[in-house]
């Protein structure tokens, strides 16, 4: 079958590659239909992710058919449409019974990470039964790919740790796709303001049209200010971090209301600043989470019932032979304004 | 002044009152520019209510404008405009301090009811300072008027208590301005499905424009098997009781999913049968609830964000001098389609 | 193997029955090594139970030891000891990823009821990586009969539901087994007070010794008034209901404060008069529950930290040839002082 | 009447000071019976809290007994005997409306620090109303004297913000007074494990006596070590930082579970190291919080219903006339064992 692997920093190919069989019992064959390209697997291409080893197969999104099915799998069957989720999930383990599937002990964030992905043509998913979930017959594939991970990270990580809530304030820092992720999903809420800010004012013109209330640059260094002065001197209830650097952590520190919640997205490389000689009587709260996709059924409730466009994220589409062009879309994204790609296997 | 005045069971007439002064340092007199009819003013005036006795001035809601203020009000000060709430609250004591409002010891709902209300062109609040919430200057007053009352009871005690989530399914069983209510606010969070149930086609008419994703009417008595088959056979996570007769709470309880909250907002003049032999193993919830009005300064936030069209319960309006007409047109609402009427002073 | 297997109302008899096998890859078997006696097993044997047919073996509670595993049991090995479960959860479907395995909708409680059950030298245990428990080294056995059922009953259904919090003022109407279960475990939150009611003096006397800081025999008529007294005229915060008939969940409804929570043990038969005509304005909530056991690693924490004693419960002892007697002694429970039972195989 | 003034930093003397008296209608005047020192106070000495002003009488906890009131007070009458709250909440403002206290917009952390405080004869409470507490008959008053301040700290602070459960694991990184007025009240929620870490054996040696599981001495380097070993391997659930310096926080950061809280009690003077590069996927949660008091009756009840002995915080009693010998007790802890004092005014 035609797969895309990892071949140490830099390096990368759509080649040939074995197709996977059933390993356990509780594993499924899907054949992929739809996949997309993640920040994260630009990170691995940087050799970023020490736990990704050259010859991975990338991808941890998509939709598909099941193929083939272990002998302790009940939930599916050959040919039901499937959603992939980017967490594995054994249900069994302390982590999974406190719903922390990012935590699986066998499980978390491996697929196209410790073990061979989703960009191909087939993927074994292991603990299928409680990794997978079925599609609706009347639904739109292409938006489900935006829940195999990105829908339910903006979600959770930000949205439900942020507690963002009716009549509430809320900042968005970072206009990215995860932002504006998050963007979609905190409207679920209803929030009487969403601040998007970003360097970037196209992304910033995008934000406006998915909902936000206000939309900031942050270049000329008055964003503070400018959040101030929208929240009658308050700050915002909720911020959300969602790039990743010490800089717009620092910012929401900044920003957040006594009573707030700083709720982080960000993949972080380095340490940040942590103002407690200002913060520690601010009855603040600071969240981080991995994404565990406990929200991923009523994320595909939503997608049908019309309550949220997830598609609206989609700007291009490939097929799977093209993916080493949809890479360079997608990492070129200010040049190219991508933010999700779809690519068809 | 001009005042509406109950004289027991089924008498009631528009007369000259004495104008009200500040009896306690905490009291405020407001001067009333809007105001409405509830439906407790019809059980008040069939003699439903025996702590409202003959000679009591009606009406617990509207805005006004501060006139005059006792020594101890901080909040306050004449010319500032006012929404006035349903609930007194002193702030005080240990139900205020738990903010379950309604139940405060020297007030709950006392206005227009155990003391003088604002059906007249002035009303004495007590409490002012908690009891009384400024208006912002672009807020329109006739959408305010829907805040004293109407809009929180249907959202704290159908909504919140109900625990209306994204993705979930809703059925509102009473299609009158306080089920219209509960839909309007129901929508802050983005529920999949909001089934809502009455007798009369007109008000699902209505409520469909509402925001309804269906509505059903129970008068062919296969109502139970129409919401069964809505979701899946498992019934509604969230069943609003918004009528107040043992037959439609009864219905909550046949339509309830495992795992459901049955919220009832109605006032039930008689017992109703719990159907614990069938629901003991249902892992359900059943709330109560007065409205407490801790939720005003978000539907504030809300109204002012655009986020409900609080004015789309107004249906007529009428002058102080026009009130006897407005109660025949809000007591007659099956044949003048009335939801709610502004009474402007 | 020898088996207590039930034949019919009032017939039921200790006798050779043939050993279980694995029959799905998720099954163990297990030898038992202590079970006991539930009240559900009485009503079983009175033929309340139609799910529970002729030929069945009972029991749904016991401590043992892995003999056989299927091939998809991937959390424990022979030999391992284990807690069972009284409810059997697939951890796949959307009741368990709910973590409501009461609802598992190939499990919940079947265990001696739709399947074999525990009251057996082997008992074969379905969906076994998410039914039964590891058991500690240092763990009492006879103390870990408590945690298969009584124990996560009386806390989760009782107390959890009921949301006992330190200060609190909590009332447990029935001081049986189930009652007694839930007065030990309101005790992790610490309420001011815990008061007792039941109609019989011994029982009372017991919860005296369990912690309870009032108990009240209900049969001179003047509960309420006591209770009442107690509370500074308020009633009480927490009302559980640990008998299952119309009077003692009557009581609840008379007996709780504005405010406060009604949580339902009980398993009852018949429907219950519900008194809305004086609750709807009394902010209460009411909780009906079938343990979903997700307590059960809290427990096993709590018991190891000795922080519950949870064989104050145990009142006597037989082996498993002496299993008719034990139905005896438990049956009479007035006469013998019987609470729990414990039978070794 | 005799006071405790602050002359600025390093000065402070016991002299005659005029008493205070009524200046607001919701003012009231207290005779204090007992006070106390706190850790704040010493750094208001050293001039470290630029709010208070040479002048300022200091002490911001008691008891005492009221003597006059303003027009406006309704809750209390001369001779009351009242619990002093450290924090003044005037219950009108958004933040009081929202139970944060602390933040209140005319209160907060006042007595003390920007008006005169209760280490004196006399003392004026503004918002008496919602800033006193009335003492229940049977109550020890050295006992409340624990409930102004350090015991609501210890509580929400840590406690409740650390969500503190029956079962779980708890570090409290600091014994000193207020870690354990923390040890102290979380044993109302019953976990299975509290660590104690400090530097000084004396107090972790009283730690373990006040309940504390395990007891380890820091300096030695290896606590992190030793509490991944007492814990499985996975760290706290709840990491409770009790001290206010980075290498404490930083400690909390090292040993904090996945889906762990780490509450911050300490008041920092310089920021801390944030390591998101580790924390990022951790789903922890961080929350820092200014008591907001809103505890206090819930501890009133429990102090009263024996479930905590708040006495055993107090090592040293002094007269008002010995006050300064008081400081140097206090101040001196580490020679003198002083935990809390207590100033019979």
């Amino acid at each position: 079958m035609k797969a895309h692997v990892y071949h140490g920093p830099g390096k990368h190919a759509l080649e040939e590659h074995a197709k996977p069989g059933i390993a356990e019992p509780s594993d499924v064959i899907v054949k992929i239909v739809k996949t997309t390209i993640c920040g994260t697997d630009l990170h691995i291409l940087k050799g970023d992710v020490p736990t990704c080893e050259p010859g991975r197969i990338l991808g941890h999104e998509g939709v598909g058919i099941v193929e083939t099915i272990g002998d302790a799998v009940t939930m599916f069957k050959p040919g039901d449409r499937v959603l992939i989720s980017c967490i594995t999930a054994c249900g069994k383990c302390d982590y999974c019974r406190r719903l922390m599937f990012s935590h699986c002990v066998t499980g978390g964030w491996i697929l196209g990470n410790k073990i061979d992905g989703t960009q191909a043509e087939f993927v074994r998913i292991p603990h299928a039964d409680t990794s997978l979930y079925p599609i609706p017959d009347d639904a739109d594939e292409e938006a489900l790919v935006m829940l195999s991970d990105i829908l339910p990270t903006g979600f959770e990580c930000g949205v439900l740790n942020g507690k963002v809530q009716p009549g509430s304030s809320v900042a968005i820092v970072g206009s990215g796709p995860i932002g504006l992720a998050a963007l979609l999903t905190a409207q679920f809420f209803s929030p009487a303001e969403i601040i998007m800010v970003d360097l970037d004012d196209k992304r910033l013109e995008i934000a406006k049209r998915f909902g936000a209330t206000a939309a900031l640059n942050s270049k000329d260094g008055h964003v503070v200010d400018a959040i101030k002065k929208l929240t009658g001197g308050r700050g915002v209830d909720c911020a959300i971090e969602a790039v990743g650097i010490p800089q717009t952590f620092e910012l929401c520190e900044q920003i957040i209301a006594p009573g707030g919640i700083i709720a982080n997205i960000g993949v972080h490389g380095v340490k940040v600043d942590l103002h407690l000689e200002s913060l520690w009587d601010g009855n603040i709260t600071i969240t981080t989470r991995l994404v565990d996709t406990v929200s991923t059924p009523m994320l595909l409730n939503s997608v049908r019932a019309q309550k949220i466009d997830a598609k609206r994220l989609i700007t291009h589409r490939f097929k799977l032979d093209g993916i080493l062009h949809a890479y360079q879309v997608f990492g070129q994204a200010a040049e190219t304004g991508a933010l999700k790609v779809i690519i068809e296997a």
